[in-house]
């Protein structure tokens, strides 16, 4: 594609509609605008601009289309595979000014909201009026646009599900600049294709969320984890699916491994509760009755026993509770900050090959003599595996690195899994994903795109 | 669309693929296949056939691609908007015969199936295992594929969501006879458009599912339902966002008014447990605590008095409930047996918007003169609205029809309303989809449409 180069006159009409201090060209624009949380994809855009509601982002789109300019939407940037990253200069679209919170509306049990709220702020504002947002992904300071851009999933998809279960209807402006509003508040709809579930995980490339109604449920009055040591994580995973299925069912099950907990140690300088062991599993368990919960708990842990643990704490005191997940929640940065550089493959698998997958990840880092470090979400099969380069050169670690990502994509598609469970597919992962998915799916995703978006201005060389 | 009338040869070719007994041409087709439940529309296919397996479906498909023969898939023909219905003759590809339970996974909690599997027999098969398979549309021998082709919603929606939210994954054939598998069973998935969402609720325009991998969950080993009487619809539904909203979520919130009960005395021959009112609350509660669930029931009720119920009878009894639900199950067949013919609209709404939407059904049945019958989930906002004919004439009779539809709809909108909550457009609904979306959504289903179908031979004619 040959797009239009940003020139002054572009520039001035930008500023026309957003106003003058929310257009930024080159130079004045911060460099951390030129790449996300891990992708190591860098450009620059041509020009950042910042809308203030819809009616900005709808005139935008308007003119990029006539004009034939790349628009890059982003929300905070924390993506891993550069959905956010404009490949193609032209134009950035920051929806971080739309952070209002539109409506909360306790008859529909509904939660209106701009692209640009965090998450962390949806649970501030719904919590303490008994209300629950159960989506759960890891970075907490994400939008809720970038939630809905990636169908984010998290650590609660066991019991809860994912984002594209708690999203009602999104207000969408589309590449030409039309505004639409898919379903709404109704709880149910089947009236035409769900054109809200293909927008839900499109990373920006279909149309850009401009409002997204989100479903609430009553928030569970009590929660307790309960923190299981394994003398190896192949032991660990294999009391996944058993734990899983218990009538009871846990609110999530995450796998942890030592040599990740002493990072996180390092990284944070806080001692976690407990390193006696190899491997451990995180479950916890939600609800309003004391007994109810306990009952679950009692029966996670003899049936965690049974399959091997070598022992069972509740973390049923917030600050035993705060320090299990706040070393959890810093997995991501401490990996990181313990070496040169790394990549990340967030591959989802049937809950059943988990221990088999992990176990696969355990003979590559001994073939490739390269450190793999993961940690995930044991219950729903999605795993967050990190290769990390330390101190190999330049040529070694690329030829390693793609070696590793070749072999775990193809094992996991021997599974029967997907290239990503939660962190979307980006400019990073497309060979991965046409490799997976192959072409007649590819190709219909290409239709698609292509009758959202005729010119391809949206977001352009990501996903397919 | 001009399209190949079925000739000797087309029936020999599919003869050859199914075998001679599984494809009838002609006169040897039996009524039932003209027509569904509901809609007033009868078109013959020109010819039937009854495939076996996926690769029967796929050479059919890749047959009727090259010869441009239109294919209408058809589950029980349950339905009530002509979607089964084969408006351009071509072939109608029954797919009953593809009714094997192919595998219960208790790892993933996944049951594979194939399309022609009764609905009822999905919970006969699961629940002895104590596990669950929530969603509940009123239809139970409506079949699986049927039920995913119009993401079929139910009675339980309130609590536990519609058929999409327990579909994991699809296998599917596309027109020109490629097979695909969408997603699988894994839990999580952000590789790319989701493509089974686009499917779920397509009504067999996109692609025919000949396999779906379901989500099941632990049964709950209590149901109490609870049947609270009001003096008045609008009294009894104005209560409901209030039940809907409790800590312990109500599993289905259903309204009934006393005259659709007697109907349904009299369809079934059987007594409902109370009639002593104008209309009733039916909600029900599940979980696995005696204590939760009395909490739980005892609550509601008061929610109820509080609001203006009359009173709120416990039906724990099975005999209680089985008197109650029956009734309920007979409502759409005790009303069409009380009148000459009759037709509906399926519109769901926001949950505050159902009491003044059934009171302006009431307004418009006596402008209109003609008597309307509703019943529906109140808790989820879609409700059942039969405009019914009696000893009105032809001509006097489809005016009045066209009248009402209109204002329903027009209404519906207006509400942020949809038009169909649950059993989706077809054939029958196409115009009053057009006017509710407008040109822009159109315009995109219509593409997807194209991408997926550029000959347009797979159900044409319905939803856009």
């Amino acid at each position: 594609m040959v797009y239009k180069k940003i020139d002054s006159a572009d520039v001035a009409v930008l500023q026309q509609i957003c106003g003058g201090e929310y257009v930024k060209a080159g130079d004045a624009i911060n460099e951390d605008f030129s790449h996300d949380e891990l992708s190591g994809i860098h450009v620059f855009p041509e020009v950042l601009v910042e809308p203030a509601n819809t009616e900005q982002v709808s005139a935008i789109m308007r003119y990029a289309h006539q004009q034939n300019i790349p628009v890059t939407p982003r929300g905070q940037g924390t993506g891993l595979v550069g959905g956010s990253v404009a490949v193609n200069g032209g134009i950035m679209l920051s929806l971080c000014r739309m952070n209002r919170i539109v409506e909360l509306d306790p008859s529909t049990m509904t939660l209106t909201v701009e692209p640009g709220v965090l998450l962390m702020d949806i649970y501030k504002y719904v919590e303490p009026l008994g209300l629950f947002y159960p989506a759960d992904p890891g970075e907490k300071s994400a939008t809720i646009g970038g939630n809905i851009n990636t169908n984010a999933g998290g650590m609660r998809a066991v019991k809860y599900g994912v984002t594209r279960d708690y999203v009602r209807g999104l207000e969408v402006v589309l590449a030409d600049g039309s505004i639409l509003m898919l379903n709404g508040k109704n709880a149910k709809n089947s009236s035409g294709y769900s054109l809200k579930d293909l927008v839900i995980g499109s990373e920006g490339t279909l149309a850009i969320v401009t409002k997204a109604i989100l479903k609430l449920i009553p928030l569970p009055t009590r929660v307790v984890s309960l923190l299981v040591p394994f003398p190896d994580l192949s032991t660990a995973i294999r009391a996944v699916p058993e734990v899983a299925r218990l009538k009871a069912m846990p609110t999530s099950i995450e796998f942890m491994e030592k040599q990740v907990i002493i990072a996180a140690e390092e990284y944070l300088g806080k001692k976690f509760p407990d390193k006696s062991a190899d491997a451990f599993l995180l479950l916890t368990f939600d609800g309003n009755q004391k007994e109810a919960i306990e009952a679950a708990y009692t029966e996670a842990a003899e049936t965690c026993l049974a399959a091997g643990a070598i022992d069972a704490f509740i973390a049923d005191t917030l600050e035993r509770r705060d320090a299990i997940w706040t070393a959890r929640g810093a997995f991501l940065e401490a990996i990181k900050a313990s070496t040169t550089e790394m990549d990340e493959c967030d591959v989802v698998v049937p809950r059943d090959r988990i221990a088999a997958f992990v176990e696969y990840t355990r003979e590559l880092q001994n073939e490739l003599k390269v450190r793999i470090r993961s940690f995930g979400h044991a219950g729903d099969g999605n795993m967050h595996i990190y290769v990390l380069r330390d101190d190999l050169d330049e040529k070694t670690w690329q030829s390693i690195l793609a070696q590793a990502f070749e072999r775990l994509y193809q094992r996991a598609r021997q599974y029967g899994g997907q290239v990503s469970g939660e962190h979307g597919i980006g400019f990073a992962k497309k060979s991965y994903l046409a490799e997976s998915l192959g072409e007649t799916t590819i190709g219909l995703m290409r239709g698609i795109k292509h009758v959202f978006d005729p010119k391809n201005i949206l977001n352009p060389d990501k996903i397919c």
